[in-house]
């Protein structure tokens, strides 16, 4: 996957302008895209093929992103799981929604 | 990885919170995060350790997303690099940072 | 009101930050913090005190990017406002939450 | 300006939609489209119409969040701009890009 987003990006030339601050600056336009397909709906009416196009630019800029610095995306998913599970124990964070520094 | 997320949710009886249009709106909450760390400054400043921390948070919520609608991420990423490349022919594109209905 | 925005600014010594790029970042992230409010909640359910502090830092971005480039605020509203109902003529948009380009 | 806006809205029966929550929604994702204008550019690149229409949607979502909520808008920015003065001392965040909480 990663090969092919290095492919897709050296044959149009677009490394120059690919620096972490604007790949950033992209993902949250594309989660911003993403959230467009819910505006003035409700969850389940909105158009599920258009999510997951939305969803699937927010992922390749995520990838793009996390291999600009040569992160293991499994691994730094892997930590903040382990983190979370840190800051909200199970206990006391069962059905709530309250931010970690309010339980 | 999505088992671990599915457990760490139901252990807390966080579900009931997790419908698809607020898991999309924390996924984007997560990406502005993650823009702020650039805030005022050039991307070679921002403090790598913060920026891997909230690309962990988008992505954690991007895959509950896909969870929550029973999707293969390889596959819907693959689907969106192909198409992609047929908006963004690289004969046409390269050099270019114009959107595909500009080029 | 902006001669208080400017001169806040300045006894801070900040108009060095306040590039137009990272004045829109920042009230991007103000949106976020603002919609971070209604997270996981009924948009009755939400603290009004949090929205209000919220939407003043949207605003205090919005008029310094405004004075940034020295645009009169109720005069680029007003002709906003003037194409939005061209766009959206009430008889087609009636009661449709349709973007402009699906009526 | 207000007054204007709630005809527009009840001319096209739209306030079935605006809740506040997709009120916020819909004003963070007009910040992104503003966002998007600076995306892979510096921002003196940034075409100013865009800016400035991007900038409009914004602010008329702004507004009518406010309006939703029966609020002054002068009112609550003055308030937002004195907390910030108490936050952000002059002579503390002198030059320094720094969150309140870090200075």
């Amino acid at each position: 996957m990663l090969q092919q987003l290095r492919q897709f990006r050296d044959e149009r030339d677009w490394a120059q302008f690919h620096n972490s601050k604007d790949l950033a600056l992209a993902l949250s336009i594309e989660a911003s895209e993403l959230n467009e397909v819910f505006l003035w709906k409700k969850a389940e009416d909105a158009d599920p093929v258009r999510v997951r196009e939305e969803l699937a630019d927010v992922l390749l800029y995520a990838f793009q992103l996390a291999d600009k610095y040569g992160w293991d995306i499994p691994q730094l998913m892997q930590e903040k799981i382990d983190r979370n599970a840190e800051k909200y124990p199970a206990d006391k964070a069962r059905s709530s929604s309250a931010k970690y520094d309010k339980l």
